[in-house]
């Protein structure tokens, strides 16, 4: 019965997943409807504004749900949102008994839809794959709470952690699989960030290379607004909303307005773009998510401002040599070996011939 | 049947690797002998000079071995060499059938002693489990056929490619299991190298400190002959093999060797060490297999040289940054990310909170 339980919740999980990206900030919900050990009908919160789980789960049933049981990855809502409450749908349809995932990460509201089940009669077990619901929504987990964007740094080296050679040529560090993942992830997270080095050395898009994918919004951090008005990312600002974050407005900031770019005033630490307040600001702006693609420089400063929340290092089986060669995260550095920050949670994931590491800080 | 077989041959894989660090420059072997379906003898080469595999299962059989199988993890010897000839052994024992790991790696050789035994009507097959038993003396194979040592580069390193803090500080990169792991190496491996620019750092010892380990013989490249006298090395040249490589004779040369350190002399390449020379050298004083410890330009000039053979990377899960941070692998650098030296083979082993990455050139 417990496997059973868990393989229902893990199609729920499934099917959550499938509004990966498009949902924030909400949290991607899936649902699985079974009577008599079969699934009549599933569904998930589809992209923000839309039906959420329950209610696309209970539209898909093939047969009448009266007594049947209800899988739900979260809690659900009991309360009026851009939707009605979950918990009136779940009652109405006479479901006999719900699994939930894990609670509203709300602790004001959490366990108060379960609660309202119960009261209605229906069995309610909560916890179901729990870690692993929670896992899947840590973005949507770490917003509620923070109000600032999870942040994960992603990059992608040689096995004797280089980033470009000495020359700066980087084409290509990992093979097709991990670069195919590093779209899977652009098009998962609302956001993109880098700093103003990487703009004026390698000149990138920053979009989503994938059929159907959705582009992040780009985030440059520039404190002198010296990005070029001939870059691609201001070429294209008028089509992928595009956000430049500053210390102070001047003539160049407002040329790059003119150009359709979104200029951020930030705080100032260290004469350079204060990243807890820019993280506060983009907080502001519903973007619940941030993939910190580099550089060297700019890593660094946001693992030391403590904006980091996830490391996603691809790992390429290969050696390229060089004193000067680029490192993923560079600054100062922290002076001793102990001061290292360490990852909790590690995975190791081979991707054909290269490996994704992860972890959480 | 064939399942049985490979069971028999694992464990005299497993006893074969018993002689690791003691045998070089023989290959490990192990061998087991095995009647009506139950284990009568055991034996492994296990020391230079001492008994085959062979030889040594027939001293402990607890029953008479008349009929029996022979699983051995290389081919029985035909010739004499410090000891009679294994195949006589076998024949003399009356085995009945023989299997065999893999051939003797000696092309001119190969085979022989498989046919000296199917002469004498004993059936023989050959391959059981061949590549593991190639993989375990993959040293051996290659010094046999190369007459210079196997060398393999090892390094521990960040997340983020530091083998050291910006200031110089590497204590710990890693956790204690890779450390061990690391000590275990130099068990096995008859000599161990670095560059004079650890040894200036570092003043290492380059010992193996495990419980009964064996010291590896040192070697240091130091065209110029800068070791200290006052070094831990030079220090301790008198109990452990100690070679300097240099490019000329001098004072210091004569005084390092009256502190017990052996001068090699050894052909100019760019004004430092010839590697290749060294591998030359080294592989005439009968040293197999050696284990590169750094640094990063010795690391980059030996793997330009072509005088690696396999990388061993240890990656502890944490963050150190630094723009001025030591990076494992250093020198000049290929100047492209084509020309990065590919991997073959790779594995990645979990080691406590760390991973080994490991593959061949
Ligand atoms: N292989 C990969 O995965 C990958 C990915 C990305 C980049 N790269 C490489 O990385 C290199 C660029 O790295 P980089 O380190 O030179 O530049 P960077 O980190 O992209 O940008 C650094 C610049 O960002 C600005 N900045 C604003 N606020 C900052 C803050 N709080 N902390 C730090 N910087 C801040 C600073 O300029 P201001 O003071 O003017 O604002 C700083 O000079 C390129 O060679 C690129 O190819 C590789
Ligand atoms: N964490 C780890 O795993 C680990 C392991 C080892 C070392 N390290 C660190 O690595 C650093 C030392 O590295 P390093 O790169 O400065 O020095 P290195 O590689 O140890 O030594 C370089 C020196 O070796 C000599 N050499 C002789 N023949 C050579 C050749 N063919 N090619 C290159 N060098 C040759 C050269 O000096 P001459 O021209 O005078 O001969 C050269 O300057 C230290 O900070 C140490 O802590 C870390």
């Amino acid at each position: 019965m417990q496997e059973q339980k868990q393989e229902y919740m893990r199609r729920a999980l499934a099917l959550a997943q499938r509004g990966a990206g498009h949902v924030n900030p909400n949290p991607m919900v899936g649902c699985v409807i079974v009577k008599d050990g079969k699934i009549i009908g599933e569904g998930w919160h589809e992209h923000i504004g839309g039906l959420h789980a329950e209610r696309n789960a209970f539209a898909h049933c093939t047969e009448d749900c009266t007594g049947a049981d209800l899988y739900v990855t979260l809690e659900p809502c009991c309360h009026w949102g851009r939707t009605p409450p979950c918990t009136d749908a779940v009652i109405e349809h006479k479901i006999g008994r719900v699994f939930v995932g894990c609670l509203d990460p709300n602790p004001l509201v959490a366990g108060k839809g379960a609660q309202i089940l119960r009261d209605a009669g229906i069995e309610v077990e909560t916890g179901v794959c729990e870690d692993e619901c929670r896992r899947v929504n840590e973005v949507f987990f770490h917003y509620i709470t923070h109000k600032t964007p999870f942040v994960t740094l992603k990059y992608a080296m040689t096995l004797d952690g280089k980033i470009a050679a000495h020359t700066g040529d980087s084409r290509w560090v990992t093979g097709e699989t991990a670069r195919r993942h590093v779209h899977e992830t652009r098009n998962r997270l609302p956001a993109i960030m880098v700093g103003i080095g990487t703009v004026l050395e390698d000149d990138p898009l920053l979009t989503c290379r994938i059929d159907g994918g959705r582009d992040p919004i780009r985030v440059i951090c520039d404190s002198r607004a010296r990005t070029p008005i001939d870059s691609r990312i201001v070429q294209t600002a008028n089509k992928i909303p595009t956000y430049i974050a500053v210390v102070g407005q001047n003539e160049r900031t407002a040329e790059l307005e003119r150009h359709g770019v979104h200029i951020l005033e930030c705080k100032t630490k260290n004469e350079r773009v204060d990243l807890a307040d820019l993280m506060r600001q983009l907080g502001a702006l519903g973007i619940d998510g941030l993939l910190l693609e580099g550089g060297s420089a700019l890593a660094f400063s946001a693992l030391e401002a403590g904006v980091v929340h996830r490391v996603q290092a691809y790992i390429a089986p290969k050696i390229i040599g060089g004193a000067g060669a680029k490192s993923p995260v560079g600054g100062l550095g922290f002076d001793k070996m102990v001061q290292a920050l360490p990852l909790k949670d590690v995975t190791c994931t081979p991707m054909d011939e290269d490996f994704l590491i992860e972890g959480r800080l």
